[in-house]
């Protein structure tokens, strides 16, 4: 046997796994090209066409390192949120957040609390440094506030992880249920509350932007609304003193200066993000009202997609799903029990949506035959 | 006193504390704009024509997500290297796949080996998970192999990094050399090979690729010769099952679209490549030409600058270059002991090494009056 280097205990104990399949991987696998990409909470919209053209503009620059302290980028976040420049972390997505802010305040063993279903990559970094996931049924098809703080308490666990709206499920909690949430946490642990589909969310489900709260740790990105999933670009805004935390160990120069400029521009262009944000809430009428004529039950949203109740087991939302990737139409679904009797829908153009109408029935009958 | 979430102790135990302060923060400070940017060793010569239309054209793509497996950029850099997809994982830049490898390899009091003076980011990512660094003193200006070699034994080191060409001082191992080191290398002991520079490099001073040695672990990068530093990708290459440890932990979408496209681009256009390092070369010979008229030593180099022996002790070297900074000029300098007698210059276009000619004088002038 060969001798090798030892991994580290942590690293040698976990599992091969990847957070998510992209669809580039199913359309190399089918020789298929996708002619609805509606599974992943892009928005298909795009970004801005004023980012479009800074991109091209900057392209040539691109010799040149990123600011390691993406300055201009954090100046504008925070005057957008009305906080200082020390409030505010960019990373490369919220996923390079959550590997940040777990390696934070995650030892090994420690339990780490989350839904039952919620964000696999928030998982698989509690994985990689060895935390111990405590998990908690959704409820009504919510995050449960009450389920989650009971498991903080229980487990006097140092981090956990709500996304507020919720996926897979869409679905959101009032900013005053999440108030009484947090002033009810434990002071010692860190709320991380995901925010990425913040922006088509209605402004009731925000809580108001402070950093007073030293154990709350939120984070927004450029992927969902601002379209710009494919740059790499998120943010956390929290107490200067836990942003100062994420600098001891962040990756200086993992937002690329494409990025940074991406999203700098992105946030200039708000009349943009509005008019996507009403193109957002079209098209989850439209998704929702597709469902409705094939018989099947739309979530609520606030997000930009819709999880689809398709009203039996979870072996019957599977096959649906898997019918609609057979007829090239790429969406994604719930996989946790309860949950997973949905199937889920992101927001797309008037023409993907057209496949969507077409191809369900088929999808469903088949479904229904098998 | 406020209750606060508990960092890990690691975390808790690390300093405020950056790898480099980038020359945008110098440019806030002064208030003024370089007029020769010659300090990061990026490339001013800039990537490919053909990687700048590429970002341009596919812009407009950036709501998509990135390929997480990054199967298009791994499957040419394999042809190109003559390893399998599963012997190549892609980063955010090196730095990104230091981080990771750091996490593979090494836990919380394990010795970490090192050169004094070496690329300060790996080391700031060896304390982010509370390694020792055991630092090696360079010999004649090149890391030193038998001090490496004995250090590792020594300390039982799971993991030792060496730069080939050498940052910050332009020098290199031939291929030979280097083989004779890692055959003595301890099988247990991991040696990350950075690479970084291997473009600009004679052909003599690279090891054959190969994927059999099991305890080594090589990167290259975007950033150098490829002029892509702003865009943040690098990849290592290695043993499969190494590989396959990198991808329990990375951040699967850490490289963006935009990285993933125009490293496949710009690994297409290696006759671009070939010019730049032509090009390299010749700005190299100028700068050392600068240097020699202006009295001062210039070290041979294989990278894309030129470290400068100022010929006097480190505060002296240290006025140099402050004075260069103070005339608009962007260098850098090492900081160890020994090492720090230096200057280092960063290959440019010609309007800028007029510059640097040009304002050389003064500088050295005044650092002499001082």
């Amino acid at each position: 046997m060969t001798t090798r280097p030892p991994l580290t205990p942590i690293i040698d104990a976990l599992p091969s796994t990847v957070p998510f399949v992209g669809p580039e991987a199913q359309q190399r696998a089918s020789g298929h090209v996708f002619r609805a990409r509606i599974g992943a909470n892009e928005s298909s919209f795009g970004p801005s066409p004023r980012v479009i053209a800074r991109m091209q503009e900057v392209a040539r620059d691109m010799w040149m390192y990123c600011d390691p302290d993406n300055y201009d980028l954090r100046m504008a976040l925070a005057a957008h949120l009305g906080l200082g420049k020390d409030n505010v972390a960019v990373g490369e997505g919220i996923d390079g957040l959550l590997s940040l802010a777990v390696r934070m305040y995650v030892s090994p063993g420690d339990a780490v609390i989350t839904s039952l279903g919620a964000y696999p990559t928030f998982n698989f970094h509690v994985a990689g440094v060895g935390g111990r996931l405590v998990v908690v049924p959704y409820e009504n098809d919510r995050e449960s506030l009450d389920g989650l703080l009971e498991a903080v308490k229980r487990e006097k666990a140092p981090l956990v992880y709500l996304s507020n709206p919720d996926n897979p499920m869409g679905t959101w909690w009032e900013s005053d249920e999440l108030i009484r949430f947090m002033d009810a946490l434990p002071q010692t642990t860190m709320l991380i509350l995901d925010e990425a589909y913040g922006e088509t969310a209605p402004a009731s489900a925000l809580p108001p932007v402070e950093v007073e709260r030293v154990n709350l740790l939120r984070m927004r990105t450029f992927s969902k609304a601002y379209g710009l999933a494919g740059i790499r670009c998120g943010y956390a805004f929290a107490d200067a003193q836990v942003i100062a935390n994420v600098e001891k160990i962040r990756n200086h120069y993992g937002v690329s200066r494409m990025a940074q400029i991406a999203g700098l521009e992105a946030l200039a262009d708000q009349s943009y993000l509005s008019s996507v944000i009403a193109r957002v809430a079209a098209a989850r009428d439209r998704i929702s009202g597709i469902a409705r004529e094939n018989g099947l039950a739309p979530i609520q949203s606030a997000t930009n997609f819709v999880t689809v109740d398709c009203g039996r087991d979870a072996d019957f939302a599977m096959k649906v799903m898997q019918n609609l990737l057979g007829r090239d139409v790429f969406i994604r679904k719930p996989m946790a029990p309860v949950l997973n009797r949905c199937i889920r829908i992101s927001v797309g153009l008037d023409h993907e949506l057209d496949v969507l109408a077409e191809e369900l029935p088929a999808a469903l009958a088949a479904a229904r035959a098998n």
